[in-house]
């Protein structure tokens, strides 16, 4: 047991009662089916302590008795675990092609996962779009959403209410295309940024899991970083914290200069996918290039094509040895269209001559293991935070009036 | 009263007995001579509550009555105090030319300050040097040091026991440096980044109080940066975060592809002291040239001194574009021989570039008001906050077995 430091203070019984039955409950949601002695020693409370929680708990429907302990000596203990439906989150990864979708219970079970193609000709049709696949969702669980977050690229302005530097997708960068999602979904909602959030779901379901401070950097239509420090997500002043896009790249850089430059960013318009596109054709390649084809080529053995590519990871290697100069990572998670999927071309590379550019020499620089899914998985990680938190403090701690806005999760 | 989240429970007496005494420690630290009604009321706690916690920190010699309340009806209320001298701290900012000293009570006065010409032809000299004005201090607080903080160029390795990337005073990379210091010194001491120091020197008595995302970079014979997130100092996963001076600037950069960038840093071979030497060499100037030289001429109006202050100011600029790409924070102070005294001719500038390389605008950029006493003021702070905690904990919770070395402070 640790000695809270200096500023708290506890002296009523409420107070020490709300305290006992949250971490009584987060026990049990990590334990797994626990029975009363197991948290009467993981929780260092008395039994008397423990029982008075588990019923107000119980009563409240956040646990449930889940039958009993088996092969053990003597009366066979209860077992309890939460009661996964006393809340359902719904995680959104909204990008200019696709909407990626999920539904899960508070357990951390996924009930419903969907993708389906953007329509996002423009603000208004992606929020009715929006809108269904949430209903649909809502309609899954019976109707019991806690709470949605919702991933976008851009920055999401909290005292403005509006979203900026979301270029890729038209009429998202708009006045009021928060307002309206607010008018639209069914239940408090959270924006973030959704490289942010693929950070937050490598933190709790690929390679970031444990670690004290990582990044993830996306590299594809766009390039943009989430920034886990002290195991949180390091936001920024303005929300704007890992917008790599807009790291300078050496002002001879042929982009550079572009007014392009100023809406995607230095770094996005020399590295990303379009501008692979453009390496490749200033080199020669002809007909119809897309990104994936000079990686494919590239693969092949292609010379032009692998000029190409290392010029890209001359790009990516630039913009790491910024990051680690700054940041000083353990840990660099390569994703998107060509950071995750060109991998097997470009990783080599990347480290190697990140390696000649850092003084400590290169953290690990590694790809996601969890491909397009990154984005809605920290949705959901994000979001089943901010739910049993919510669901807690609804049913114990009497905290009735829900805003109807969550932003930040 | 805030009611603490998951994980922590409080059931024994003793715990909320040290939680309550530390809380009326902070609250009288914080307050000033205060009374038992004011602590009762700025802490929550009873007022029988109130007078066991005085008792305990009175009879641990913590705290001390000062006198009465005057002016009241009734009767005067007996006032408390801290007890300044039941601890002491020394600050040391150790650089190439000036070793800067301070000794502080546990109250916050500084008691000693002074500045030496550092010693650092070798590592032996400095060390014997530093023991030497240790000692000095330490005979005038009594000999009752509590712990020391030592800011010095480089990044200390905690695992070896060394310190990196201090290329600037001769053989302080050497390992076995820190071993000797903890043989010379009397008392707990810590090892610290230099700049990072600097930031917490902000923080405590500059620009970046209640800031809760700032930097405070340093341009001068080294370049570096320290950061603060959540109002407190990070370092990265090696203690290497805020190595600015290894941002690289552009691959065709003339002096970027020399040896010497190696050792320095990419940003730091063209943006120091002595590349902004070079660079008025470069463009003409001749005779004695020193970078306060080149400043001045530029003040008086002198072209090509105007040029390479205005080549030095892309350079600031063009990193600090960086730093809010990836860090956005709300202010940047500049510090240092060429950031802090150099500020006339190069903020205005410096501000101009950065504002059109950030897109949402660049965050204000501040000279930092503290000029040389930042590192030290930065050292007494951290050494202050650690001091309380092991006078409290050594006096009140019993842990009286205190580490020979104290890093992380």
């Amino acid at each position: 047991m640790t000695v809270p430091s200096g500023g708290e203070t506890a002296n009523t019984t409420s107070v020490l009662r709300i305290m006992n039955e949250r971490a009584v409950y987060e026990r049990i949601r990590l334990l797994g089916p626990v029975s009363r002695p197991q948290l009467a020693e993981a929780t260092g409370l008395s039994k008397p302590t423990i029982s008075l929680a588990l019923a107000d708990l119980e009563r409240a429907a956040l646990v449930r008795p889940v039958g009993h302990r088996t092969g053990n000596a003597g009366r066979a203990a209860l077992l309890y675990e939460i009661r996964p439906e006393a809340g359902w989150v719904i995680g959104l990864d909204v990008g200019r092609q696709w909407v990626r979708a999920a539904l899960v219970d508070l357990g951390g079970e996924i009930a419903v996962r969907e993708d389906v193609s953007a329509r996002s000709g423009d603000a208004g049709e992606l929020i009715d779009q929006l809108a269904e696949i949430v209903d649909t969702l809502a309609a899954a669980s019976g109707g019991q959403i806690t709470n949605i977050v919702l991933g976008t690229p851009g920055v999401y302005d909290l005292d403005n209410e509006r979203l900026h530097l979301a270029p890729n997708i038209p009429g998202w960068n708009e006045p009021g295309v928060t307002a309206k999602l607010a008018e639209r979904l069914p239940a408090p909602f959270a924006i973030e940024n959704d490289i942010a959030l693929a950070a937050l779901g490598e933190q709790g379901y690929g390679l970031g899991a444990d670690l004290r401070h990582f990044v993830y950097v996306s590299i594809g239509t766009g390039i943009g970083m989430g920034i886990i420090v002290d195991g949180r997500l390091y936001r920024g002043s303005r929300g704007a914290a890992g917008e790599i896009a807009f790291l300078p790249m050496g002002e001879t850089d042929p982009l550079a200069q572009a007014a392009d430059s100023r809406r995607h960013g230095m770094l996005e318009s020399v590295a990303s996918a379009p501008a692979v596109v453009a390496t490749a054709r200033r080199l020669g390649i002809t007909g119809e290039i897309t990104a994936k084809r000079v990686f494919d080529e590239a693969r092949d053995g292609d010379p032009v094509a692998v000029r190409a590519v290392a010029r890209e990871a001359d790009h990516v290697a630039h913009a790491l040895a910024g990051v680690v100069a700054l940041l000083d990572p353990e840990l660099i998670v390569l994703g998107g269209g060509i950071g995750g999927h060109g991998a097997d071309v470009l990783l080599d590379e990347v480290r190697d001559r990140l390696e000649t550019m850092t003084p400590l020499g290169a953290p690990r620089v590694e790809v996601s293991p969890l491909g397009d899914d990154a984005v809605v998985l920290g949705a959901l990680a994000t979001g089943l935070a901010t739910a049993r938190a919510l669901v807690f403090d609804r049913a114990i701690a009497g905290a009735g009036d829900v805003p109807g806005r969550a932003n930040r999760p």
